[in-house]
């Protein structure tokens, strides 16, 4: 893979790894002073240790939102260290939002380990994420350029709460009829649960890094997008995707009876009838697979996702970023996009 | 009741209408800016409507936050609107950590009424305290002098969460022996559950109201003191109070086996052999009581509260305030704590 404006191929695994070990210390540094029982559940919850503190087997996240933040930094010509303390931030509220996410639509796993609250218990598992939205807030709190930081980061906390209220509000929706859930109303709801903090975390490193409030803008922009367009290739491969590599079960997302993209568009076609009633049981999923594919859900998930990916090199193109810091930044939106497509 | 430095009786519910009044607009507009259907979560746990929205048959909380920031504001020397701001962070702050402190607990009453988790489900009322966290601060991170609000805010969320961990944690510990709950922990632990937000309301309401540092301070100091002081009349209400007059059941706290000052206390007493089977069972709450008040539960509690309400008058009469804010200041912190006993 190599980035325009560069030479040299990007290796994106090492540009993870390379972000996660400049952030890790500050990011250690934080959850130390945390209340000791909440900062091991906290530690669980990064993947840095099992249940009773033991250091953890299996690997953590791969840690994007904290490379965005000191990429973004970089991008606007500061050292990357000067993105640290977004990088921190935004990884603790990410953490957060999984932890009580998990607890909301009952997910009892998550990285093919317990999630926290089936580890630690309900009402533990609601204080963790309560005290790493605080140790967010906190962090960023003292930060020099933290004001315009803090408003950044409250604004997509804003913004993941609502994506999470139309999340899982849209569950309770019929699948046909007036009152369906329509393919925008979805593209809203992404950009909310999962676009808006993937753009101020790059945002909020460029903020830090000294930027113009206009190259913040466009890297939110971008991180925005992006997310949509993850969501919906994330939607493609929880149907079409290989077990094997993505981990998650075959045709899970159906089982589960979710809204998604694919299945949206598929509902706004002549197909909607047939699809319905299979939608509606959960059973056969495999059959209801075909006929979303049929009625060219995949097609237009795709097309909407390509859309989104387009809008994001239309909005870093335009911006005046450095040169090797938006190559990589390029490099990684496309590594997280096409993964396994 | 006559506060010194003023001619005319502090009427303390005026006082709490007053600033009810003046603040309300303001955070129903926050509010108002909430997803509908946090916006209704929010506006239920605030006492203002009933599930589904209708306008609320009974009243909602004192909001005794509310008025020590707007009074904080004032005693700074500044007009009470300036502390209007933080007076909606720390109330969507109070509302936030009681939403997640019902689900943690697993009390399923709050004000007469069904908890939020039960009467909208556990998920939702996850996210209507997230919501509700976000929106104050954002609401601060907005303000002029919103900066150092956001720092201190931020402390006292983490002073919150550092309290309600060791709560739920003093539960799993044991009656007796080197590993009981010792007073002095409780003290900390009702600092920083109780305390920490109503020395902030007051100290917050000062800042934005452009107080010096020091005044801010005092005034988190007195509330801090205040906290631990109402923690422990709390509990003695618990206990020994009419329950036609504090809505409690009669030895609630004994039944449900809490870790509460004044048993605490007796269990330091040579009386702790015979209380702690008692104890242990939580069967003869009438018992245990008359056993806790002999081996001087009662009197050391009622002590231990006497102490903090002098550091807080000590407190208070060290700074310069403003003085018709500082007889209400004080008016209310009597009216809270003195109460029913």
């Amino acid at each position: 893979m190599t980035a325009p404006g560069s030479t040299a191929p990007v290796l994106v695994p090492q540009v993870l790894d390379r972000c996660r070990a400049l952030v890790r210390p500050a990011l250690a540094e934080a959850v130390g002073r945390l209340h000791p029982w909440v900062g091991e559940m906290a530690a669980y919850a990064l993947g840095w240790c099992e249940v009773g503190g033991a250091p953890a087997a299996a690997p953590g996240g791969k840690g994007v939102r904290q490379a965005l933040a000191v990429l973004g930094a970089r991008a606007a010509g500061a050292p990357e260290r000067a993105g640290v303390a977004a990088a921190v931030a935004v990884e603790l509220v990410h953490t957060f939002s999984l932890l009580h996410d998990d607890i909301m639509d009952g997910d009892a796993s998550r990285r093919r380990r317990p999630a926290v609250w089936k580890a630690y218990g309900t009402g533990p598992a609601v204080l963790a994420g309560d005290a790493l939205f605080a140790l967010a807030v906190r962090t960023l709190a003292g930060e020099p350029g933290g004001p315009a930081g803090v408003r950044a980061l409250s604004a997509a906390l804003d913004d993941l709460v609502r994506g999470q209220a139309d999340d899982l509000l849209f569950a309770a929706r019929p699948w046909t009829g007036p009152r369906r859930v329509r393919p925008e109303e979805y593209r809203v709801m992404a950009e909310h649960k999962t676009g808006a903090l993937l753009g101020c975390a790059a945002a909020l490193g460029a903020v830090l890094g000294g930027a113009a409030p206009g190259t913040a803008a466009v890297l939110d922009r971008a991180g925005r997008h992006l997310g949509v367009a993850f969501q919906i290739v994330d939607d493609v491969l929880g149907i079409w995707g290989d077990p094997s590599v993505t981990g998650k079960p075959v045709h899970g997302d159906l089982r589960e009876r979710k809204r998604t993209f694919p299945v949206l568009a598929a509902l706004d076609s002549p197909a909607a009838g047939r699809l319905t009633a299979l939608l509606e049981t959960g059973a056969e999923p495999g059959r209801a697979a075909a006929l979303i594919e049929e009625a060219g859900g995949r097609r237009a998930a795709l097309a909407e996702a390509h859309r989104h990916l387009t809008a994001v090199e239309d909005a870093l193109s335009g911006a005046p970023l450095e040169t090797t810091a938006a190559g990589e930044l390029r490099s990684l939106l496309d590594f997280l996009v096409r993964r396994d497509l």
